[in-house]
């Protein structure tokens, strides 16, 4: 049985990761860390693991954890993994980062876009980008993972074979991206009450949001060359769920056929990646509540663009779920694992 | 392996029997039977089934079944069960009915209230019904379970210990429920349209609601003389759940510890329901997705009345859920299996 | 033109208000008064004012106020209006209270129930309860008006006739209230983001809410008598609207002709309540935006009771919208004035 | 006063020009045409206008019609009113048509996107546009409104000062667009019942959409040139609003200060089209219920792109609103008369 320590435990990813947990037949969850309700009943914090969950919150102390577990999740703002991790930790555990301190290779960038100071860059080379559909073998060895950030794992698995196989022109990628609100976090915000969000769409972070170099660095190594994007997010009228349209011009005529042929090339293998049938545009609905990303495009002749889609619950695969999965991959377990509920529908 | 076949499968209590099957160790689905939607691939009618489920739906002749598979859900309206079954049907197969056919005992309050002719009366006897948490002795042995309505279980459920202890006058009763939309089905009607919902909360079916009698048979049983109760069904603006507000007068002063004590007394042991903690209120989102029912009460000395809350999803406990507790029980299983799914939060 | 001021413009009734004065003929907003936003636009605290509104938010002094408005609304937390008003503002200003601090003439009860010392109970007697339809004559010679509450405004308004022309027993009423989420104010606090609002219902305050002294105050001047009370207020995945579903024992046999003969006595000449027709249930959706309070009930012989249901839009007749009717019979206008938009539907 | 027929009064469209000129001092709606509702009273089918329309809906019958009222507006699918329309009833009245009829200068086109046969292709020439604020002389003049679609409004007007002003290549506009639900009209169908749009969003129509051609035809207009770009509308659980995300690249390097001259130039003296502040994102709840549309814009230095947003209510604006605006210019009264209401929050 896998010991696992979760810091974080008490926001929403941190939440789901529990969910997900308490369904693993490999794991166990030892340490419910917290900053603001230690010494309280989980289920207290989140009732519906009443009778579930029996543990009270624990701190957040990561040095002390690591001697009492096999992996530690950190669901937390930027900056936390990065202030806390040193050798004698990442000789006792594997860390699994949900934050984005290890996403990036370069440093300046992260620096740049999140706005702190990186205090263990001496890890970033080491960590791994725990995209597992891309960095499968990569995960199984690491210590240290990055969990992709929910947008980046949406919108690269949906275009991602199309700027593999170099159908399209990389630098005239377009993501306009939709989120459910759950991906803004628990945290008391007037933005975030019920009637600011509710009946209301809006876009935020425009031409500059911190997922934007993620994806690029990502989109890069798959092209072979550097990519600049547009990368728009949304706020939408929901709790789960994140829809990416994705726009870029063909570097030549291809058919449906051909196109299809490509994702299912990449795809066709993968459990989480579901390729859906011709004209059958991804909805976040029928993805919610699992680990899967289903993904769709349709060729415009017209315009000689292809509209590329992707769907998935961004507390599942765009968090917790696809930690689970790196999580299982790194302990030789079956990658799906604790992963195969269905979508839940409606 | 039990083989199992849905009669409605693709309706939304269907949907979620399909969910749940899929979790389930010891079950089948090999009959996706439905109406509209024969010889269509039943993931293109439930998209979240794509590459989960690769049968097509089949027609939904009983008999046919029948000879096909171990039990059979009949997720459909009132009236199809009962002109569908007859002996030779039951002397092959269990049957666990999801409408109100064989719910009440006497014929005369059915016809009445459904307005429609009962045609097959005599099995009304035989039928067990499906609350396992009262009658899981007898669904163990049934061959027909009459599986309760949504509103009858989680009305009855937050009422239950204080009628059989005799500490309320049962017909000082008055049930305030609050019900999300998939109770009304997934039939194409105006009035179930996103805008005329969304924003909206409205009583309907005021003093005519078919659950009526049901609860009230019930509660007959468990006080021992007849009951007649107020029952006022409201339509709120979610997808999923149902609460329940009961008020009833005390038969005399009572402390919170003595009530408690009467809810632990029955629902202990219990694993799907959940007493929650002194002053907590049950809210539907804290058992959505899972089989739970939650329930607590409040004593309000100033008017000597109870106020007794409960909560849990329609379509799990209150349909599909428990029409698997019960396939679980009679097939000698654990009651649980494929039912101990986390609720999902947010 | 009356010159308004309005301590707690930020506030989400504060808002509404403006919404509202915007569109009235002989009132003008002159001093928009918020504790958070001093010196910000008001318009970038609420975009949708934009170019509508161009002044900037004040502080919140009264007395200044006083020297440079006809009309005061404080829309603010209890104890704030009460710790502010004194003799020297009340002879230069009318001041409308949306805030509970002169809605109980008894000050025990409100210390009590408000948990909260009344900084100025020597205006008690005289505030005026600010609920037009039974209190015209007295609002029209006020000072000082207590704008009713949002849930005794729909409680009371679809019960006063039957409690008044004595035919229910009184103290068997059972109020069963849900509002939207506006209700709970644009305060930063977990429990009203979005992602725990959606998707869920709960009771709150039960048997314990503050409006329930309040309401109790109002049935007992109709009825004559003292009466007891059972309140329970629910929160609803919505903005705006309050529903009521309140029960009764009818004191003798009715018939529905008598009772909607007793309705329209009391309402047919009423602007704002409309009693619907037999069988229509109000509906929130109905009202929103608005200033009417739909009505209507249901007998049942079965019980010998009475199902009273009255919808509101709680941000208008529930609050600002009703204040705006005070403020119209205080200053002798119309009283509709500004009032008489259409409810929005969808 | 103005007499005004409404065919197709019942449907959504409908319902909001009913709502808009109830609060309109120059006209007065005399015919409520119906399909599904001849004979019954409009206030049974629209609750909301319960004692504020005592009118029954009558039928579609334009000839009778065009006897009786000064204009017609026609809320119907495509095709009714080209069907309806002669030189005899245009002698008569004006007729602002809602739908697509004669939006489409070449027939060919109309033909091919609607996928049914022009009955009057004799009065595309004739028909206006009816985007006021582009074709504000010719709307005064007119007998024949072709009302601009919901996403063609919102489209246009956001990105219409860069492709007037020749500061984008207008090939390379890609527009995603994101509508509430009233979009989809008040029919009974599964995709449109709440438990299928709420907590879903998805793209539809994707690169085969019929406001495609629509907006490409008017930006044709404004670039003076013919025009192709990607349209994708996605559906959001909400009840109105649409927002619009649109791209493109920049002919040359540009400031914010000039781009933000360049929307005055077009914008300040509009009363229905508000640039936001710098920074300020258009939403569609700060426009809900009003006439205005809100825009504003982002430049991209990295990618030289310009990320140009539009928010506006899909009924109001994109629909009856701007309908009213029409009829408005059409009989010389003041362009904003029954359209200042200010949006409602929340």
């Amino acid at each position: 049985m896998i010991k696992v320590g979760i810091i974080g435990a008490t926001g929403y990813a941190g939440g789901e990761l529990v969910r997900l947990l308490l369904g693993h037949k490999e794991a166990k969850i030892v340490w419910y860390g917290s900053r603001s309700y230690v010494d309280q009943k989980y289920a207290s914090v989140y009732q519906n693991m009443f009778q579930l969950v029996d543990d009270k919150c624990l701190d957040d102390n990561m040095e002390e954890m690591a001697k009492q577990v096999d992996v530690i999740f950190t669901a937390t703002p930027q900056g936390l993994c990065a202030s806390l991790v040193n050798e004698e930790i990442l000789n006792k555990v594997k860390i699994i980062d949900l934050s984005a301190d290890f996403r990036i290779k370069d440093v300046a960038v992260y620096e740049k876009w999140y706005g702190i100071e990186h205090k263990a860059p001496q890890y970033i080379e080491e960590a791994v980008y725990g995209l597992c559909e891309i960095n499968r073998e990569a995960v199984k060895k690491a210590r240290l993972i990055a969990n992709p950030g929910c947008y980046p794992t949406c919108s690269f698995l949906s275009i991602y074979p199309m700027v593999k196989e170099g159908l399209i022109d990389s630098n005239t990628i377009i993501i306009d991206a939709k989120s459910g609100t759950s991906g803004a976090g628990r945290g008391a915000k007037v933005d975030n009450l019920f009637c600011e969000v509710n009946e209301n769409i809006k876009a935020y972070g425009v031409a500059g949001h911190r997922h934007t170099p993620e994806i690029e660095e990502q989109l890069g190594y798959a092209a072979g060359e550097n990519v600049l994007i547009n990368f728009t997010p949304h706020l939408v009228p929901m709790q789960r769920g994140i829809l990416v349209t994705a726009y870029a011009s063909l570097r030549k005529d291809v058919t449906y056929e051909e196109v299809k042929a490509v994702y299912d090339k990449y795809y066709e293998q993968e459990r989480f990646v579901r390729v859906l049938d011709k004209d059958v545009c991804p909805q976040t609905k029928w993805v919610e509540g699992s680990n899967f990303v289903d993904v769709n495009f349709k060729i415009d002749p017209r315009t000689r663009r292809i509209i590329m889609m992707g769907a998935m619950d961004n507390l599942v695969k765009g968090a917790a779920g696809q930690a689970v999965q790196n999580m299982n991959l790194m302990f030789g377990l079956d990658e799906a694992e604790g992963l195969m509920m269905a979508p839940m529908f409606p």
